[in-house]
């Protein structure tokens, strides 16, 4: 998706330790039209293949979740980090370490709105080592949901998050993959 | 909006305490179709005022406010309630109590996307007593942005949030008014 290697080009930052600031664009300021633009290229993967529910982890995810849910026409589930008092205390919960936080982080997702009959697409902004999407797979397991696929906006191809998720055995796209960054360079797969 | 009456009252379960279950469709999982015609509805009403920029609060406020974002074509940003490695230590910072957590909770705002020029329209997913949206306008306040409106998706008008913010002068609208919930019946304005 040339747009948004444009946008990483001129606006994404190299903070060091793998870390990628794109948050002009993605996850604090949000581009809405190349949001829409992020969610139709994401459908787009995986249109084809059954799916009646995209499932996210909120925060960060919500944003290219809920665009990708709109082109296909159906509705994002996002995984809370905290309880709220709307959320039943039978809840499906795992953890997931926070590579930006630096500390263990809990999901949790109400079984109101996963379970056998779901058909899932996994959408998050970046795949980096795979540990939240490996947390978000757990809960669609917990849940007896099967998993069509992942789909994310950026992939630091260099963490190996794509191995980790290679036992699913289920399509994974990526709209940007980021072979190696170093300074102010950032490479390009 | 009717489609969004229709919703609350298939689907919204009183917990008595003022709160109101809508996660199904608003807060937990999305009903994508629905959130953009939320949006567009919520755009259609402030069109016109010049607005560059809507702003929110993580978590349940990016999904209507992207979809209105989407409809007037402009950039999104959601004040976030922990700060990322990614954000400047010299952020605007304010604090809001939430009713459904029961503690206070920060909201912050880097420099970087808020400021002097910007001409906001604040969106959230509830007006209930206003807390929340008070700390968005504050850091509007702090960043020296120029406030034009508040839009929200559901109004529990009997907690009196709109009073509270009457002061701005700005035109506050809700797609649907809630006057009263007692037991399992829920009153519309």
């Amino acid at each position: 998706m040339e747009a948004l290697k444009q946008r990483i080009r001129l606006e994404g930052k190299n903070l060091g330790d793998g870390i990628l600031k794109v948050d002009s664009f993605l996850n604090h300021q949000v581009d809405a039209p190349l949001m829409l633009a992020v969610g139709g290229a994401l459908a787009a993967r995986f249109g084809a293949l059954g799916i009646n529910k995209v499932l996210t982890a909120e925060i960060s995810g919500i944003a290219p979740a809920l665009t990708t849910a709109l082109a296909l026409g159906l509705p994002v589930v996002y995984a809370r980090k905290t309880r709220p008092v709307t959320m039943p205390e039978h809840a499906y919960v795992t953890t997931a370490p926070s590579h930006t936080k630096g500390q263990l982080v809990h999901l949790m997702v109400s079984p109101e709105f996963l379970g056998p009959a779901d058909k899932v697409l996994i959408i998050d902004d970046f795949l980096a080592r795979g540990k939240t999407i490996d947390a978000l797979v757990r809960l669609a397991q917990q849940a007896g949901a099967q998993i069509k696929g992942i789909g994310v906006v950026i992939e630091k191809a260099f963490e190996g998050g794509r191995q980790e998720l290679a036992y699913l055995d289920v399509p994974i796209h990526s709209l940007v993959a980021i072979t190696a960054m170093s300074g102010n360079r950032i490479d390009f797969a």
